[in-house]
């Protein structure tokens, strides 16, 4: 692709989200059912074309990056499922949202619409492509997808299968472009496409998300790093808080909804933290923590930095505090505002924890880990929105629309 | 004040902006009440600031403007009963949004929050000063105010009263900021502030907002232009239709509500247009147009940066179209995407128009002098977004809030 020619591509692919904002839940439910077969039935084609990508990137990459870049048979699987799953959650556009007469006596109507066209940029998994491109264009929207360039051979073919299921369901082709260069100048010009382009979505590593908002004239909606603690109070059901210390921290270590940091009140900590402490180092995972901590159980010291890092692995800082103020102190400050939970059975501490913790998803009794389009009910989700506005936490098909107002009256004139 | 000590002043700004988020409806409506009352009170000092400003800005600004600056007794009352109505209007905080049991058993509540801290940025209207903050304020959050500079003495004991009105609440005062300069030093160096301000809003005309957009890390809620459009259809009731473009020029052109284009249906054009033409003149607005428009009517041609051009003034751009779908395309294509209306009586083509128009507030047989926060009955508004995300069209209250889930669970952990 030549990048000059880029401002007259991503003008047909407006015009194509336009037709597309128009299209009914049966047409793009087609889409889908396209979708989904034509994936099966290339799963060797699509395996092929990995295998070229994780060739070169054995050259270069992590053995974590080449596990995520990596497509296998049961992989395939998980990605059409995925497009099943999208394919069954309600359509929004359309919906009204809500309607009144106004004391004049005109109509106002709120309507989900569409928001248009979307840029997606991320980084090395290939399964974005369907999943983040399907639920764009269930939402009505066109989709740009610019990948990682690890995954570029099998992001292509990917994307060739997508137009093919949107031709197949008479939707213009044009509804996804696939950005088929790994040069940077192309995102460079993307993101001052403000014209043409409604919303960019980041999605990857900090330097990424750095980028992209720094960068950008168009509105971004960023999914930034997932700095998620656990508060142990005093007054915590401290084998509950064990079970749910460890399934937030060991579940799962490199996802968002993991916790990096686990505060205990100093009140229980004898009785808990040695236990808790042997149950974590016996999964692997390394403890650090504050200097009180050291002064109980054998760990390395947490310096400033280490409250602020999202390790995505089997780490897990420690820091005794002595009152629930000091503990949502810590998390408004250090965290990210992702997902925080409280272990306490006390219903004032619960209520306090719940109000003035400043994040997308405030937990009490339960792993921070539910933090998830699927879990909360949303079919599936483009990813976990860090932004304050527009959209917080799980991202789903709403998430993907905007309104118009639309005003029904009989010769209204305003004095 | 000096700009090198705004850091330490916005964080003072934000620790208060986290107070009032949790201060309740009672609390800030007394505020209100006491604002109302001073406002009452210091309706002689506020005149005499005023007057200073008014005298500066003689040497150099235009009649409208100075007329925009000024204050006299009337519109303090008009200022007081906004304050008033601001008081009645539901608060949002801690609404309750949806709520449901997830299938494992986790109660899943979706709470409306404020914002956080919110930065104003506006031109001359100082009344902007007291609405836009008692409507951040009654929805819990701070606030920093950066007015135009020709306004800073009457801008200055607003605020001033402001902050009185807050501390004889009991509600920190810092909660309000008033960025007491003249300088573009300060907005600069604000619109870096990403990590402690979390939404600018530019109120003004379009070299500000083009400023703020392309300068800003922050999410910035555009109230751009208003570059709105009537199409007369085939089918227009043509008493009706003069009604309503008379109305949606004439009332008040200096508004973005108000149109700056006419699109004329060609059947109708000798029926409609010569006599529409002569209301308008009668009324003083000065008409071009097309080349079509031209032979029917005695017009100075339109050119191509004409339909681009929102006048606020008496000026209309008129174009005969061929059909509706031409009609439509013009509307997306030179429009402003804020409010545009159809005046006909065929139900397809009213469908079809509110359909494809993808404007914030889409009409049919009304005047588009009706997008308006305080007539969608909203009771007040702080401006009309032109932003497709978050909040689009006139935003109240509730559009100066966001949301949190809130997960209660009894020991829940994820497989």
């Amino acid at each position: 692709m030549s990048i000059e020619k880029i401002d007259e591509q991503i003008k047909k692919v407006k015009k194509a989200s336009e037709k597309i904002s128009c299209a009914n839940s049966e047409e793009k439910s087609r889409f889908l059912d396209n979708l989904a077969k034509l994936l099966d039935k290339n799963r060797k084609k699509i395996i092929e074309e990995n295998r070229i990508d994780i060739e070169q990137g054995r050259k270069t990459l992590s053995k974590a990056k080449i596990d995520r870049l990596m497509i296998n048979d049961e992989r395939i699987s998980k990605i059409i499922e995925s497009v099943e799953t999208i394919k069954k959650i309600e359509d929004p556009v359309g919906r009204i949202e809500s309607g009144k007469r106004l004391p004049n006596g005109l109509i106002l109507i709120k309507k989900r619409i569409p928001i248009g066209l979307i840029l997606i940029i991320y980084e090395s998994r290939p399964n974005v492509t369907i999943d983040a491109a399907s639920l764009s264009l269930k939402a009505g929207n066109g989709v740009i997808l610019k990948g990682g360039k690890e995954a570029i051979n099998t992001n292509r073919i990917l994307a060739k299968l997508l137009k093919e299921a949107l031709s197949l369901a008479q939707i213009d082709e044009n509804a996804v472009y696939f950005v088929d260069t790994t040069s940077r100048k192309a995102t460079e010009k993307l993101l001052k496409m403000d014209n043409l382009i409604d919303l960019v979505i980041p999605r990857g590593g900090s330097s990424l998300i750095k980028y992209v908002s720094e960068n950008s004239r168009i509105p971004v909606v960023k999914h930034d790093k997932g700095l998620c603690h656990i508060y142990v109070d005093s007054f915590a059901n401290l084998t509950m808080a064990k079970k749910i210390v460890y399934n937030a921290k060991v579940s799962r270590p490199g996802v968002c909804n993991a916790i990096e940091t686990l505060l205990v009140h100093s009140d229980i900590v004898e009785k808990f933290l040695p236990e808790m402490a042997r149950e974590l180092i016996s999964a692997g995972v390394r403890l650090i923590g504050c200097e009180k901590t050291a002064r109980i159980i054998d760990i390395k010291p947490a310096d400033e930095d280490d409250w602020f890092t999202e390790y995505l692995d089997l780490t897990l800082s420690i820091k005794i505090v002595e009152s629930i103020e000091e503990a949502i102190e810590h998390i408004n400050y250090y965290g990210s505002h992702h997902s925080d939970g409280i272990v306490t059975d006390n219903f004032s501490n619960a209520t306090k924890f719940t109000d003035m913790v400043d994040s997308a998803a405030v937990y009490v009794n339960a792993s921070t880990r539910f933090t998830d389009g699927g879990e909360f009910g949303m079919g599936a989700e483009i990813g976990i929105s860090t932004n304050r506005l527009h959209a917080r936490g799980p991202m789903g098909a709403d998430e993907l629309t905007t309104y118009k107002y639309i005003l029904i009256g009989n010769g209204q004139i305003r004095n």
